[in-house]
């Protein structure tokens, strides 16, 4: 018997790796989530909130490679469109499953819930246009065709996807078969153009450096850009975005570049190369230092997913796996002269009865990482700080630094720690950005999930408190909550919660955390205006972020 | 000196009534946040994420008849996007203020965080056009005339409109100045005509009733509907989205009118008038027992906001306000014959050590209603059950029937209640649509409020649970919280809490937070199927609901 169009639908996510939907159910989607219930292949991921679902979606993806998101129509899918456009900004392909009213009810133009009781049906599927690489109310007729298509789209942009199901036609058999589209191949001769371009600039330069960026991850392809670095000796910096990329304890590693705000020896180290090769990175506001980075274009090469750029020269139909596999192919081995050694945050500075300082905390938090950390932080000052701590092999780094929408870390860190079962989540969040989004931390318990939840209690926006006119204005105050006291409310039953003020309370929360084999809750407290370096160097740098 | 872009909105947004703004602070934002903060007669309300601002911004604009919300650029707004779009479907005129990039970073297509990357800084702007009624993107120079143009548009479509300013087009001194539009007048010829119209067809219908709608309230035009009520004598029958537009204590009231799903006799009453006049009323599908209301439209009137139709004939260019007066003045009074009684939810039945029963928890909800509560109630099971309790005099019924975003009620209540001094506010809601927004609650507390809140824990979606196919599908379950200690740890320092699982212990807790003068928070648990009567209608009408 042939497939519904939503048993189609979620065969063809199966193939391309789809396991996991999260989402909130809602009566239009209820064909959806049945099927997804009934599926074997697929499990469904109940969420509490659509935005919270999607930003669950978003952190799997960054460790998965593509997720799935369901909502209903209008209430959810507007709910979740903030992590929609997250993951389009961020380069994360999630197939978002939206559920619609029946086709009869909207050729009737009726007054259903959900609407805007004009009659109008298609508004919210064209709302989201802006924010979804492709997008098609499926039918029994195109279902076939159109998955193809919106599946190739996804794989190719790395960017979100929309596909609504009005509840007859999601049951409906589907019409017709579709082949899945060929991958996107390099043309033969501009890849060999491209690589000989690249392959010239390097051996016309004397020094050169490269800056791996965050799409190595989204495409999958860190061990290919690994093979060139170990291959070439070329050594590398990382950019925030980009941070742990590649590992850091890889010799080749020179330190954390942010233009002219941190690190002087690796931005002097970066910009004096004679050529500068980005692979999938990108110069954004916090990318750069606050555009304090200067690299010459004459004297770069940018190789992005699609295409390669070497000085003003550009090559398209030229595939990112295949260029570092010919590179690692044909390159000459360099030496690497006068390169900083990469430094981390030292050790914690502070008494056990002290307040909790900055230079004691992010040194605290780095020497807890351990090989294969799944860290996700939160936009802001914790995220600043820990940027520059020194990661161990093998673990990774997490953050939205282009999107940068606070309440994303997480439920993203759920949808991470979903994604990486056996590996330890560490989440650093900031009271404030917590808020948005705290309810979601009963998600871990729910699942099974132990992570080790850390909620930084400086009472309010500190990043805000940094940017804005005044720092004390009312806006940048947040609600105070005894946010220790939340994974119980939330149905965290046993988990070990604490609060701690003072550097020894700190050290022995982390002792406890690492070995109670339990989920863990921290609230730390700190002064209102401990700012890690950079939030400081931003604060004294307004002029060029906002330029 | 001449005012600023943003200091003449704020101006003349005070002049239209706005005294608080909703939002989340953002560094695109800050000029807007400055200037809400500096202003001595606009409040800033901060909230702990953006859709629940916008929710806020709702439940506040549905007493104070406006609102004002700011958020900033991309992830702000969008966040709270699906709050705008239900104040668009409901029609509460929210004005949206929108931080945005300068004006210069727009120019040079800057890579800055809270963009996608791609140099465009209008999609956000664009998204929003099908959810709001006017839009506009805020410079020196167009200042004062959008200014005016947009205030109009919100009321005279009661809809929410969209402001975006850039950073520094916020802060230079507007150039120019403007009019404020004129109110809209009717058409005394349209109006003579409509008025006569209606008359005639009263004098010639024998029986007649008024279902009075939701756009009273929106209007503010309650008064002037009860004139019409109490002058002519006609009997008015209310549906659910409409309740307590007119007092449920006024002689001429039937009853709850839910086509034939409920109240037999009010249908009966109701469909078989000669003529029914509806003011500001719409038949969507929650309003309408699931279409099953049948009203012939060749013996109906509508009297809307800038219109009326009487049978097939429409009357345009006239206005609401200017009908009731002219008809009040106008109209005979007619003797009402054999309407129904307007019956309430009855006595509560169950002993003390009982569990919580439907029969019970409604009854005794309806019997703890005072004169002038506000009375906010979720989507779903419960606002269903209590949409058929009589009110008090002056008490206002709340709830979302057209839109019917799960979460909205409450940080809806916390808007309701800021708009509220003096009365007493109650919420009610369910656990699985608590879980999407119930952060909010730390809000109360911290603006000093004292509202009386219950959670319905009936262990997951239960109105889901009665419209899908199969009503254990995991779907509906959602994490199991311990309800009742929330208020703790969302910093509700004093509070009320409690959760009760018997009729006993509810009446208990009910008459304690009655007299205990503090913020109250009641975790009510019932079995995981005690669904309000209609609820169950719903359940066993599927085929309508969905048809």
């Amino acid at each position: 018997m042939s497939k519904t169009v939503i048993e189609h639908v979620l065969s063809r996510l199966q193939d391309v790796g789809i396991r996991d939907v999260f989402g909130v159910a809602g009566d239009f989607a209820f064909p959806i989530d049945d099927a997804v219930v009934n599926s074997k292949a697929v499990r469904w991921v109940g969420s509490s909130n659509e935005l919270n679902a999607a930003y669950a979606a978003d952190g799997y993806a960054r460790i998965h490679g593509t997720a799935a998101l369901c909502t209903t129509y209008g209430v959810g899918e507007l709910s979740a469109i903030n992590g929609i456009a997250g993951a389009y900004a961020e380069k994360l392909p999630i197939f978002h499953l939206v559920g619609m009213p029946a086709s009869r009810t909207q050729a009737g133009r009726r007054p259903v819930h959900h609407t805007l009781g004009n009659g109008e049906f298609e508004l919210f599927y064209k709302m989201a246009e802006p924010v979804v690489c492709a997008k098609t109310i499926m039918t029994p007729e195109n279902c076939a065709e159109e998955t193809e298509r919106l599946i190739a789209a996804a794989l190719y942009h790395r960017q979100p996807v929309y596909m609504a199901f009005p509840t007859d036609y999601a049951i409906a058999p589907v019409i017709g078969s579709a082949q899945p589209r060929p991958e996107p191949k390099s043309d033969p001769g501009a890849l060999a153009a491209a690589c000989s371009a690249i392959l010239a600039a390097l051996s016309k330069a004397e020094t050169a450096c490269v800056l791996p960026g965050y799409l190595l991850s989204r495409v999958g392809l860190n061990a290919q850009a690994r093979d060139l670095i170990t291959t070439s000796n070329l050594p590398f910096a990382t950019m925030l975005w980009d941070k742990s990329v590649l590992d850091e304890t890889i010799p080749q590693y020179v330190g954390m570049y942010d233009g002219a705000l941190m690190n002087e020896d690796v931005r002097a180290f970066v910009e004096g190369r004679d050529l500068v090769i980005g692979i999938g990175a990108m110069l954004t506001d916090f990318n750069s230092g606050s555009f304090t980075a200067k690299i010459e274009r004459s004297k770069s090469i940018s190789i992005q997913h699609h295409s390669v750029r070497v000085g003003e020269a550009l090559f398209n139909s030229v595939e990112m796996k295949d260029v570092l596999v010919e590179l690692v192919k044909r390159i000459e081995r360099k030496s690497i002269m006068n390169a900083p050694k990469p430094q981390g945050l030292g050790r914690p500075v502070g008494k056990p009865g002290d307040p909790i300082t900055v230079d004691y905390l992010y040194a605290r938090w780095e020497s807890m990482l351990k090989e294969g950390d799944v860290l996700v932080t939160e936009t802001g000052t914790s995220s600043m700080g820990l940027a520059f701590a020194k990661m161990p092999k093998g673990s990774t780094f997490h953050n939205e630094t282009l999107w940068g929408s606070i309440g994303w870390a997480t439920p993203a860190a759920f949808g991470a720690a979903l994604a990486s079962p056996g590996k330890r989540l560490i989440l650093i969040t900031g009271d404030g950005s917590h808020q948005l989004t705290a309810q979601e931390v009963g998600q871990f318990h729910r699942f099974g999930l132990k992570p080790i939840i850390f909620v930084l209690n400086n009472d309010g926006y500190l990043i805000e408190r940094l940017l804005c006119k005044d720092p004390e204005s009312s806006y940048n105050d947040v609600a105070r909550w005894h946010y220790h006291k939340l994974p119980e409310a939330l149905g965290c039953d046993g988990w070990m919660t604490t609060r701690v003020t003072t550097c020894g309370e700190l050290d022995e929360a982390i002792r406890s955390a690492e070995s109670c084999g339990t989920g863990v809750y921290v609230e730390v407290v700190t002064d209102k205006y401990a700012a890690s370096p950079l939030a400081q160097k931003l604060h004294e740098s307004l002029a060029t972020l906002y330029a």
